[in-house]
């Protein structure tokens, strides 16, 4: 499949190559001689120059511990990390800065959400079974420490919903009640692609006085992020998938609720003041922040959302439905192909990540075989075990593109998926 | 106060100025063309170019998600990752490499086990009066969940043991006895620079059966932590003050007590399988490490305990001792200054941290006015509000020293201490 047209599709960010060259590592050569066809992104996203050059100027010219530091390079340090801390407030309209708290990942978002919303017996706690690991696990925990009872949305896998929640069936099953105290979700599912209705799951959270908890780990790379816009109450998304580094994860949370929440991690700049009988505890963000943070990571974050804004996350969200309308269309032309996930016209969308089922072949051998052209997949169960067994398979394969994905990195895909076939005798 | 032959002192690093030279930031010129006097260390280490050049090859080069990731950037990541995990194992002597937890911080170290350990009302926790706040914050919140006891032993401010711990008085009034199941405590004060008895207290604990916990955050900078010889059973330090990035942290345990540990975050890569009824969990050091864990920053760990490894930790701590003991002398020069800790001739040695107090001057003031000629040094609780408390004072100045620190730099606090007295017209 051989696509000379590829680069005038509609809606791919404008000067795509120019935006490529803001990403080193696209530059790099394989062994062997392959160019990098990178195609794992919902993964890990690649940096652009300007998030390492932020993190080497704070490393060489400005590193300090934040806060405690009484002194020009403590000044400096403490200014890059909350400016870090506003440019994220930007990035998700969130009305406060306050409401940011940096944690290390989105899983420890996820947790520090589930160890301190309190939760007891005939309480429930309603999840979807497209989660991720991290907005699963937490909670099963919770309600095993609690006595709460966790519930879930299922996934739907046949006809024109499947690769989406089953909504309708949810509340005449009781799965939202008037005992719900969390309604914990995705935004953007990590395997399916699949974008689910924010502002609805959050309103009939609300309905019920529960709290509607997001993982935005796929949404927040891919499409704009507004917290005030979702109507929803907490919100985790991570560094390491927007441009920015790994070790460094937000919460972002409505202010009162943060407000009223207990600590999480105990340590040094979330006390207000310790005495060895007891303690009494910061106001957020700090309450939630123990220890020295990531100070580094969060200056880098920043500047991947600063950058991510300069290139407009409108403009992002088109390039992403573009390629994934591409890529899909692409798939379609593979015999023996199936697609895990909602199909190419999903009235919500459908995000940048595509899991598919190639009759005959094994996941791992599909991503060995296009990793032996350069083509950089993740093949595996995702995190996501329960959307996985919904379908009826242990694993698949995944492509997820992102704003440097060009139509030509689809069709090395689509041409290697070829390969695949030919390579293991399939027609 | 001037000393030419200041570079001559017995101990000090050899090549010093070779060494200075691997730190770019040392090179920095501060508002007003002040030198920078960087006396922080404590708080924060600074950062060798080859630590910095790691991350940026990292992230330019083979930046991938780890473990997960089927393809050749993939495997090209989790080898430097895993290479980071063996390369702490061998800085800490530790048996096996799967020993190695990586968190984010020493803070969450501590948290993870004060939130696995098993305890229950009956149960006694000691810790000791001269903690770091993240080894108190995360025991009280322990016991307070358990029902369980918090103990400590003393910290004694008066005569020839000020600084140090009473530990003779301890156990005759039961402090560790047979209902104790963990001694938690640290092996160089942040505040104090007292060098705990590591092996007596660790001895102690087990002989009632109970857990040593260490807080090494300030040991693993400067002197040698071999696990064996300590004879501990879990041990935190953090990365960003052994010359590694922030974002990272380190939790030792001896390998069968971290396997009888409940998980404490839960998501991806901790697990064994997910069901949304039910999950199991991964043997260690994956049970700890939920979700995508600090890759980048474990580069930077590695080459920062290669770098030490490379100038050899006796080395390092020899030439602490020798600039904490010019340090003293200087400071015994200053009238009115009084130093909280262990007199120059402690003998179990003492760590590169002195906090003080200047009569008439506030600690904040002193900083101040040293920030204004460039020398960079800690004023507050130092996240020890007890050991302060326990002195009678609510804050201190903190210098701390580290291996690029010359007597240079030692003169220029102690004239700065003199300007300091003049400005505030002290005698």
């Amino acid at each position: 499949m051989s696509t000379p047209t590829a680069f005038t599709l509609p809606g791919l960010l404008p000067e795509l190559e120019v935006v490529r060259k803001d990403f080193p590592i696209l530059e790099r050569t394989l062994p062997g001689d392959r160019s990098l066809v990178y195609l794992d992104s919902a993964n890990t996203s690649q940096k652009p120059q300007c998030v390492i050059d932020a993190m080497v100027d704070h490393l060489e010219r400005h590193n300090a511990n934040i806060a405690r530091a009484m002194h020009q390079l403590g000044a400096e340090s403490t200014e890059a990390f909350e400016q870090a801390r506003a440019d994220v407030a930007a990035f998700l309209n969130a009305p406060r800065v306050e409401e940011v708290v940096f944690t290390k990942n989105a899983t420890e978002a996820l947790n520090l959400v589930a160890n301190t919303v309190h939760l007891q017996p005939g309480d429930n706690v309603v999840i979807t079974e497209m989660e991720h690991h991290s907005n699963i696990v937490p909670w099963q925990l919770a309600c095993e420490r609690s006595g709460a009872e966790l519930r879930w949305f299922d996934l739907q896998t046949e006809g024109e919903d499947a690769g989406r929640l089953d909504l309708a069936g949810g509340d005449a099953r009781g799965v939202i009640d008037e005992n719900t105290k969390v309604v914990a979700f995705t935004w953007v599912s990590n395997m399916l692609g699949t974008v689910n209705p924010v502002r609805e799951l959050a309103d009939r959270a609300r309905a019920v006085g529960a709290i509607s908890v997001v993982d935005a780990s796929q949404a927040a790379p891919q499409l704009p992020v507004d917290v005030q816009e979702a109507g929803v109450d907490l919100l985790a998304f991570t560094g390491h998938k927007v441009c920015g580094p790994t070790g460094i994860g937000v919460l972002w949370g409505r202010y009162d609720l943060l407000a009223a929440l207990p600590p999480f991690l105990g340590g040094g700049e979330m006390i207000e003041t310790v005495r060895m009988e007891r303690s009494t505890f910061a106001a957020p963000p700090q309450r939630f922040e123990a220890g020295t943070p990531p100070i580094v990571e969060a200056v880098g974050l920043g500047a991947a959302v600063r950058y991510l804004g300069d290139l407009g996350l409108e403009n992002v969200r088109r390039h992403e439905e573009a390629i994934t309308r591409y890529a899909l269309e692409g798939l379609a032309t593979v015999p023996g192909l199936r697609v895990l996930g909602p199909g190419i016209d999903a009235p919500e969308g459908r995000g940048g990540a595509i899991a598919f089922e190639l009759d005959g072949v094994h996941p791992h051998d599909i991503a060995q075989v296009l990793d032996s052209r350069g083509v950089a997949v993740r093949a595996g169960h995702h995190c996501a075990k329960p959307a996985h067994a919904r379908y009826g398979v242990q694993s698949s394969t995944r492509m997820s593109s992102y704003l440097y994905t060009t139509p030509s990195e689809i069709d090395a895909l689509v041409e290697g998926l070829e390969y695949t076939r030919s390579y293991f005798k399939l027609g």
